[in-house]
């Protein structure tokens, strides 16, 4: 019997998530004789609760296609944790609501940790209420942070961006350190792991070095050893780069960011490690800086994603379709290493329980002794995900992305308002 | 009678002046009846006083080609402004001297304004001083403000970074912004014109619309105007995205960046416009912002350089080499455009007396009336400069860029240091 499959995005998005949309929907349409019609969620579970569907079938094969080489997410992706069972029962009976007017059978849902836990609540809830749907959650996230899975979908391609970025700035550097700028500082995501900032070592090689120092958020900052490393570098190179996790603090737990004052909210603004870091050693050390904030620009930038992480992406999208045709609830596609050099990988199965809600921390065994650096066999871990080009066409001197139609499936339900909920 | 080439680079690097550096020797090298030895100073002008000069001889063809796909200044540059005759004799005497120790005929100095008023400093005191030298300049900046030429190479690969990143990242926000980031904030180079900031227009298509605000360092900023225009975008899409100008200034000429406060040395450092204007949007809007500052990242990114911007940035280093051949002393290479589409474009020459220490702005007609936008005039002239694409190889997933052995040339004369001089 046919059913019909939703799937929706959630989480921070990545440059290479709309490849796993591309393969769940050209799975979801190879599969016609089990899956009726493939529905996207707009906004992630928003999109559901608001019963705001979008029908990926009105879209052409040439659109669906084009999403492996698309940015962003093209079904737009939220935050939203749906709270527990005993607390948000009429959230969960809306779900439910939704899923049977629309005859949902398979729920794909796309994220991170905290999307891999909405998906096990959703899958747990719905068997409670006895409703019959098969749940697979499509790893995704630029953090690297997913239990189980060698590596995560998007993070390989934001490992290319930093590691391409340092090493073509640390070039423009190296030529003006004689007369004018001697420290670049370079701020890249992570809040709780170094798994990015990690990656800036591959700018590194053997037969090509570089004065990096890296800042991870796994090492409390220490000021004056910090400062004493860049201050070698100069001695020794000229110049330095620095690359710092938004996620650095201090010996007392707090972000470096946090110099920087607080928002309207009077919340920390994350995002300003860089230039505390770079007034620091102006202040300290006497000599000019440069520093760039890469924010979005790291997990957007599909025109320098990796092939092989833009492969995985595709890949967990298809077998996460394979896996709700299976009838795996509550499992996720996991990426298996299974080996360095060459890289080999395959795709294998998790269950839900083992992923949600937990974080895999960057081994300090992956941190140099000095804590500015990565060992070999962090690089050997983080090489292979950063291989191959798969550039997306241009048109006019820029990239060439597609904008999906995202016409809405006529809603058959009462309008619900999360707000009030 | 063969006389040696003396090669150098100047100001702000670029991901293609290395292009530059090819072009010239590779041209020198054809030219082996004229042409003896080919020095690159280390450091621009700096090494030419200090005698520290490169034997480019000695770099295999492979590396000399390798340049043209690597970004910096493979020869160092430097910032560095000669004095006036007057003043300091000493110093034009010096670099008379070093001319002559190594038989330095022809001077090519690769630059912007400041380098082609060095150019035209050193082949006037050359005049005066009896010595023979042919003078060439080879335009180079990123901020495109050099006059007579229609562009200057190094700014199409930037104008494609900005459009190609500004696009990416706001696919990015798109896909937040019912739940998360409503303002995505990316501050861009330029501190005196807005070419660089412009090109973020590119990222806007008859076809694929995006709700961009551009702040032009030549439009004096007004908080209240520009706050209604983004919340009028929000409302509108759900987001904006904010491309802003380092020189952004207020109506009494204070720039934007100055509200983060002053250096160690009590400059105010630049830099900063994109926190002040992603805080005041959350504070006055009650939005989630994120905010970046691209940097060295726009100038050094290689990976995504313009192939019309490499082939002219290739150019003008071959026919710069040319006019040295033919003693047309004091004078640059330009690019004339010969049309817009398809484009054409060709390499013409000017005297440097019409180009050193003037500054090309950008026309007002190339933003639209209201402030927050570029023209179609404007489009019509900045999209050709980004077209086609050339990236450089990659080995083991990121760039293989050269690093050349840079070895000197035998010092002739006592030493001469510049901070005594």
């Amino acid at each position: 019997m046919k059913k019909n499959l939703l799937y929706a995005q959630s989480g921070g998005v990545t440059s290479v998530i709309n490849a796993s949309a591309a393969g769940v929907i050209e799975a979801a349409r190879s599969y016609d004789a089990r899956i009726g019609r493939t529905f996207a969620a707009r906004n992630g579970i928003i999109g559901v609760l608001r019963e705001d569907l979008i029908d990926t079938d009105l879209e052409s094969k040439a659109a669906i296609a084009a999403l492996k080489h698309t940015p962003g997410g093209a079904f737009g992706s939220c935050r939203f944790k749906l709270q527990a069972f005993s607390e948000a029962r009429a959230q969960y009976e809306r779900l439910m609501a939704v899923f049977a007017a629309h005859d949902i059978g398979y729920f794909l849902y796309n994220g991170g940790n905290d999307s891999a836990d909405t998906a096990l609540k959703v899958s747990e809830m719905a068997a409670k209420l006895g409703y019959p749907l098969t749940c697979v959650a499509v790893p995704k996230t630029i953090d690297n942070d997913l239990a189980v899975t060698d590596n995560c979908p998007g993070f390989g391609s934001v490992a290319k961006y930093v590691a391409t970025s340092v090493l073509e700035a640390s070039l423009d550097v190296e030529s003006m350190c004689e007369s004018s700028t001697k420290v670049f500082v370079l701020e890249v995501m992570g809040r709780h792991a170094g798994w990015i900032a990690a990656a800036a070592g591959l700018a590194q090689r053997p037969d090509f070095d570089l004065p990096l120092v890296i800042l991870f958020p796994e090492i409390p900052f220490e000021q004056d050893k910090f400062l004493a490393r860049v201050a070698h570098q100069i001695k020794l190179c000229g110049y330095c780069t620095v690359v710092v996790s938004e996620g650095v603090r201090d010996a007392n737990g707090h972000f470096l960011s946090e110099a920087g004052g607080s928002d309207a909210f009077g919340h920390a603004q994350l995002g300003g490690s860089a230039p505390v870091i770079a007034q620091m050693i102006t202040r300290e050390l006497k000599v000019k800086h440069h520093w760039a904030v890469a924010d979005y620009l790291q997990r957007s930038a599909r025109h320098i994603s990796s092939k092989t992480d833009l492969e995985q992406a595709y890949s967990v999208g298809r077998v996460g379709v394979d896996l709700a045709i299976e009838g795996r609830n509550a499992t996720m596609p996991v990426i298996e290493r299974i080996s360095d050099t060459p890289y080999r990988w395959q795709i294998g199965v998790a269950e839900l329980k083992r992923v949600a809600n937990k974080e895999k921390k960057m081994p300090r065994k992956f941190i140099s002794k000095d804590g500015f650096g990565i060992t070999d066999a962090c690089r050997r871990y983080l090489q292979p995900l950063t291989l191959g080009e798969s550039p997306p066409p241009y048109r006019d001197g820029v990239p060439d992305y597609v904008r999906l139609l995202r016409l809405s499936v006529e809603r058959k339900l009462p309008i619900y308002r999360i707000e009030d909920a």
